[in-house]
């Protein structure tokens, strides 16, 4: 039996510190591909590129492992890595290290997640990871055992169809992490607030700033895992419907 | 007491026709405050604007409610909408009319559908209205009735707090429509094709495409209603957690 083939990609651009561990990380597990965005995507969601055309360019960085650097989403890239580079699925597909935390509500937001999402959405055993640390020079060696250590979980057993995983990893030293902890999404939002500024000419213009509210309490959160240097595990699925919902609202007179 | 006030967005940007007839639909309703993209956004999912400013411009359409045009995504218009225009919580969000589906996974993928989720994580009564028609000249007056009782029954009945809906309009004639069904997300998926080109340079580009599959024939999803000619009403939530993986995956060694 070869070695497993692992794709590779992110949120931060081909070119960010996460991503370049994380390839250093799953040369250890098996052959490695590369296909990530030429640019930061942070934010995107969900997103997908149909209005304009998408650009892929080999590029070479350090290693001799296939690489691409591409001009779409994390959805894209997912996409056009297994459609146009690989022409088939691979064994595994991680995504991240995202600088910066994906518990929580942020998965809904993130490009890193939507890229192990769509992965899920194709059968491809998938993984986001995201060190809770913003920084161009966070730590991202601290996680390494426990990135392998999942990622290696994953390529023996597998997922089951239609589920990834979503680990987010403290931003501690390594010897404080307490090990890994297998959670839920904690309720939580964020509260906008806008930057209101005129430009040189005079025009408005707004940022995007917010606060992070947590709405639980709950130690079985990954909000709670995280802020007790725990590795948060959070099993994400596809399906959006609110099931429990569906006999209320059945006895609704919607059409009336 | 007042009439409500209802924000409208999409994703197909502030002159669709799509959304033109929403608003007109709405003014029989409430008090209506127009905040939607400038440019078409579809397939942004839940994209939000943070590396960019965003912009936002007033604009008079047709009447003499409130009208913005904003650089930013679904997303953003709801957040600028709710922080800088109106400063309150709207007593309903309605988003769209889409011109193509949101049914079954298009959900993850769509604009229309992240504003509407915005909408319900900042706990507004919201819904998202798509008409099964890509059609520049789509036929939106055949959903009006049921778009305005949907709206309506919202309005009276509010949605439990995390929750809003995804109502898919079947492209055919207002005698045609058969009521409405609520119902769950089918499951389906895209299978990509990429177009794979050379632009004069002689560069490489590709084309997204893709053929929808649907995976399952059920009468209780949002396809099969659509099919037989009903408008679908599907709940939709945003906590991604796979719960009932929980159990199993806390039995995995994923620290050893």
């Amino acid at each position: 039996m070869g070695k497993p083939v692992i794709l590779v990609t992110n949120d931060d651009g081909v070119m960010a510190p996460g991503i370049r561990h994380l390839v250093k990380f799953m040369l250890e597990l098996g052959e490695v591909v590369v296909v990530a965005p030429d640019k930061p995507q942070s934010g995107m969601g969900h997103a997908v590129t149909i209005v304009n055309p998408i650009r892929l360019e080999k590029i070479t960085v350090d290693g001799g492992h296939q690489e691409f650097s591409c001009s779409g989403t994390p959805v894209d890239c997912v996409k056009l890595a297994v459609n146009k580079v690989l022409n088939r699925k691979p064994d595994l597909l991680v995504s991240g290290i995202n600088h910066g935390s994906n518990a929580s509500i942020n998965v809904i937001y993130s490009g890193t997640m939507s890229a192990a999402i769509e992965g899920a959405m194709e059968d491809i055993p998938s993984i986001g990871f995201s060190l809770l640390d913003y920084r161009f020079d966070a730590d991202f060696m601290a996680g390494k055992k426990y990135v392998q250590q999942i990622a290696g979980n994953v390529l023996k057993q597998g997922l089951p169809k239609g589920i990834c995983l979503n680990v987010n990893i403290p931003a501690v030293k390594e010897s404080d992490i307490q090990g890994v902890k297998v959670c839920r999404q904690a309720r939580a939002n964020w509260e906008e607030e806008f930057d209101h500024r005129k430009d040189p000419r005079g025009k408005d213009y707004y940022w995007l700033t917010g606060r992070f509210r947590l709405h639980e309490n709950s130690n079985e959160t990954d909000e709670y895992a995280l802020s007790n240097n725990y590795v948060s595990v959070v099993p994400i699925q596809f399906d959006f419907t609110a099931h429990g919902l569906i006999p209320e609202l059945k006895k609704w007179k919607l059409d009336a």
